[in-house]
Formats: structure tokens, C-alpha cells, sequence
């Protein structure tokens, strides 16, 4: 799936996510996918940064975006473990999701995330996620 | 602080999570503490069950509470680690998160959160989630 | 299997561990098992504590015997994932390590494990753990 | 620290590890630093790979070079929390353990480590390693 494709699919399965929170892929690389999310004051939380749950939602749908990537539209593939350290305070604009497939099987994915401010170095958080992928038939 | 000062410190501090979700605080135990997620269409994702995202967030808002129960409304405490595994798929109906605090140092909290559907005793979800905790002045 | 099945089978398919440090299986219990690993000089780290890795493999070893206890010898179940958090400095003494399966399915199993020091009830350290067991032919 | 220095230092301070495991930092590199474990057959496991225990070890080491290498020889910073995900069997054969620093703090350091069969690029194991630096006096 390209990125139109992915953004046409995550929007009509998870209207939730993207539509609430304006987040989207922005890249397929050679390694998984880059996804964007828009700053957005309802995401924050005291002392004006960028939620947890925010960043734990967008390496969630990052990882998600990979596989699909590379699998096609398969919507019942479920997240079953997901690890994140929180680094940094994050900037309060947009934030930036590069994910990078470590392992792509039949039956399970394993990725990490890297979340920074959009146009730092500096990682504000890192994750890493497991999905299982259900036999498709 | 009590399962009413808690709650209207989220409130407070996190209108977004407890106006959104419907999310509270039941009870302060001596472990922790117990939340309670009402069941929401808007939390669902394909395959009609809760989504990752809404568990983690819940997670991370119950050992949240847990940390205030203990050492009063310190809105600063940060997040610095989230493991969750995702166990059984929930059902449509509300999550119960119980709180259980493994640590609670001067400058670190620890503690595990089993999330379960209300009623039920088989784990749905299990994180174990740090917080980092500001030094008072 | 029961406890002297259990260690037979570890001290048989993993030498290196059992006669190594002297670890074994003291109970199965109904939510898992508990293991017991005598101090021994030869696991320290500077600062007199038992070192990470020991209970790392302590943690891995406990969530094993749990799943074993449950499925029966299948040597070839491996680790997929192991999240550990420690608390607290180790006592110089005997630690024991208490795994609770949080979910035994036919592929995948999920397992926390407590860790404290002899006699005491603060952990020392609580990881999470999956097993991946393989298809029974 | 260099890689001589880094390499005396881990064998005085823990002569269990590299004595008897043989493994030694290979390069200290501007992300961190690469260590190598030797193929031994003492680290088996059923199916002949290398144990989870070890490459758990081999990353908890990797992650603590790495720091030692920007702050020198502090030999009480200690492992707060270490999420590892084995993906592949590895190879009998040497590991070798790419560990980068995330976050360097002056309390608090955070790093990955990526595990592959010697001469392979496909990862093994993908660890992230959270360490306490105590304060220097």
C-alpha cells in the first residue's frame, strides 16, 4: 500500500484516530513508514506537552501503517505488545514517527518508533511494538 | 487523596481524558487504586473492541491516580515507561483497570495494571508503567 | 508436571542453568510456579547486589517452568518478549521468584514474575514475560 | 573511555562476565558502542541457539558500555529497566551487540541495542536499556 492508499484506509477504519487527531503517513521508506501528527491543544497535558497517550496512539497507528505496508489492508491485525520510554519533553508543535520494521512474519511483526519534534533530532520518545498478524484464508 | 479529590483533579488537570472518556477513579485501595472506563462506540476499532490506544491511556491514568493517592496532586509527575501486552480481545462493555504500585521512591514510581472487562477476572490487558516524579520545593 | 518432574527436566535440558547457579523449582501453585536461586558470590556486581542478568535469568527460567508446568515438556518453547523492572538492591541472600500466567493459549503464553529477596515482601524486581510454544505435531 | 580501557575496566569490575563468557567491546562509535560475544557452547539452549539469558546479558552489557564510555568508570550505575524481543534463532555462532544511546541524562540514560549473528544484518534480538547514574560526589 502506498501512501495514499494507507491514509484512504486508516481514515475509513479508524475515523477516530485521523480525523480526531489529523494524524497521516507521510512516507513509505524502504524500512516502514514516516507518519505525521499535527500539534493540537487538546492533546495537551499539564506543563503544555504533547500527551502520553498521544504519543503511545500515533507509534500504535505508526506501526500499523508498516505492516499494512507491506501486507495490504488487513484490519484485524492487532497489537500485542507495545514498550515505550518517554525521553524528552516534547515541543508544542507537530510531532514526527518514523518506523522501521525489525521483523515482518507470517504470523507476527515486530517494529520500533521513533517520535521527535517535527524538525529535531533529538528522539522524545521510543517504542516498540509487536502485532499479530491473523491467517489470512 | 480520595477517589473525589482524584477525580476532580483529573478533571481539572485532564479534561480532555475524563470529558472524553468518561473515564474515573472507583476506589483507592491499599494496594493502589481501581479506574473504571464506561463502554464508548467511539473507543471501538475494527473487530468491535476497545482499542490499544484507549487501554493505554486508561493504564497510564490509572497508575497516574495511583502516584496522586499517595503523594498528593503533583500534576507534574511524568510517564517515563509503558510496557502493555494485550492479551484477550475485550468485550463491548465497560474496562476495569486495577492499579497495584510495585515502588513509590522519592524521584520513581512503579507499579503493574491489570485491565480487565467489568465483570470478568481474565485479564484483557497488563502494563507495567514508571513515572518519574518531580522534586517538591 | 510437578516440582521434581520440573527440575529433572530443566537440569537435564539446561545444565548450564540449574547446576550453574543451583536454581530450582520449589512449588507449582495455582496461578504458576515459584523458584528459589541460592546466593552464590559468583553472581555479584559491584555495590554486593545480585546482578541484573541473574535475575533476568531467573525471570525467563520461572516464566518456563510455569509454562511446563501447564503444557508438559516442550523443550523447544522460547522467549519472545521480557520486560523487567528493578526496584530495589537484592539482599546478599537467596531470591525467590514467584510467576503468575497471566494467559495460556495455544501459541502464546504471558507471565509476570515478582522477585524478592528471601523473606521479604518489597520486590527486588517484576518482569513480564511471553513464551511462543510451538505446534504439537 | 576507549575500547581498551572500557574493556579492563569491564573485566576487573565483572570478571563472571567477561572471563567467563569472553565477550569484550569491539568499537566505541559516535551513537555508542559494539560489543562481542564468542561462540560458546556453553550459552546453548534447546535447539542449539544461543540463550535467551545470554543475549539478555549481552545487551544489559552493551547498553552499560556505553555509558561508561561518555561518563568513565562509574561502576554503580545500574539497570533500571530492560524490554527485550527475540526475533530470529540465531546462528552458532559469534553475536555481535550494536548498542546506541537515546538519551543521556545526567540521572537517567537511555539506549538500544540491536543483536545479529556475526556477519548477518537481520536482527536476533532488539533490546532497549534504561540505566540510573548515581549522582557523583
Amino acid at each position: 500500500m502506498d501512501v495514499v492508499t494507507l491514509n484512504t484506509f486508516l481514515e475509513t477504519e479508524f475515523p477516530q484516530w485521523s480525523t480526531s487527531t489529523g494524524a497521516s503517513v507521510t512516507d513509505v521508506t524502504p524500512e516502514g513508514v514516516i507518519c505525521r501528527l499535527p500539534f493540537n491543544e487538546s492533546q495537551l497535558r499539564p506543563g503544555g506537552t504533547v500527551s502520553g497517550p498521544t504519543m503511545m496512539g500515533l507509534a500504535d497507528t505508526a506501526m500499523y501503517a508498516a505492516v499494512l505496508s507491506r501486507i495490504g489492508p488487513v484490519a484485524l491485525a492487532v497489537t500485542t505488545n507495545l514498550n515505550i520510554n518517554f525521553m524528552r519533553k516534547p515541543e508544542p508543535r507537530a510531532t514526527t514517527a518514523t518506523c522501521r520494521l525489525l521483523k515482518l512474519g507470517k504470523r507476527l511483526a515486530i517494529g520500533d518508533v521513533a517520535i521527535v519534534s517535527e524538525g529535531d533530532t533529538d528522539m522524545v520518545a521510543h517504542a516498540t511494538v509487536t502485532y499479530s498478524i491473523p491467517l489470512q484464508g
